[in-house]
């Protein structure tokens, strides 16, 4: 099985598949270094009261605490979806090297706000997005039948 | 004595102090619902080995582990320089009531990358900058002497 960006982002799935089971919003991220999945996380808002668990933030967090330095220099980032101004503020503040997300958040995501990565990360848009966003999708209409 | 800004400013200022002593830059945050200082932050990302370990993070994760819920309407929060992108987006998912900064951040506040905030929250700037500077100032100026 090829390693590429599809393989990788079904993994950041899992995780957000994770979060709608728990009632979070359904968002997942992992980190990958050398083809290695090194951080897991999903969204976490809910469950720690807590605006700034995104699933971005906890990943960093996870990844740096693996490679005991904070800087993720060498890291790819694949999240479900287009992260946030605070998830992307944190991504520029890593240093990794490449961040892939699915759906594209037009309402919250970075991209809105003009906040721009350094030159030297690479981003990727649209991995699995249409995954990414019947999860989100099912999540909120199942909400709302509540 | 009057608590007023200045009188907040001088408690976010202490605990710029107290990162200085652990070799963290020097910034300090904390969070005030009528007039009662309901969690203190500094910059820990040395220690914590993180990015997102910013005062302003940590003062937002600690005033909603206080009020028991996520959102911090009501809040003002006091830091000493101009918060980031990243902590910017975080206050902004806070929605906390109003926002006092001390020092501007030229290079890496959030002005800079056109973020705004929701017109809801009030944005005041330059309480006690000259100390907050000073602070930064003398921290970096020792740190090259080293």
């Amino acid at each position: 099985m090829e390693l590429n960006d599809d393989y990788f982002m079904k993994f950041a799935l899992k995780e957000a598949e994770r979060a709608a089971v728990q009632n979070e919003i359904p968002v997942g991220a992992i980190v990958v270094v050398e083809d290695k999945i090194i951080a897991r996380a999903h969204n976490l808002t809910q469950r720690l009261n807590d605006v700034t668990a995104h699933a971005e933030m906890q990943a960093i967090t996870s990844a740096a605490n693996y490679l005991n330095g904070k800087y993720l220099v060498g890291c790819t980032l694949y999240v479900t979806l287009e992260p946030c101004v605070m998830c992307a503020g944190a991504l520029i503040w890593s240093q990794l090297n490449r961040l892939v997300y699915g759906a594209s958040d037009p309402k919250k995501g970075f991209l809105q706000s003009g906040v721009q990565f350094h030159p030297k990360t690479a981003v990727t848009s649209g991995v699995l997005k249409n995954e990414s966003k019947n999860l989100l999708d099912d999540f909120f209409s199942s909400r709302r039948k509540k």
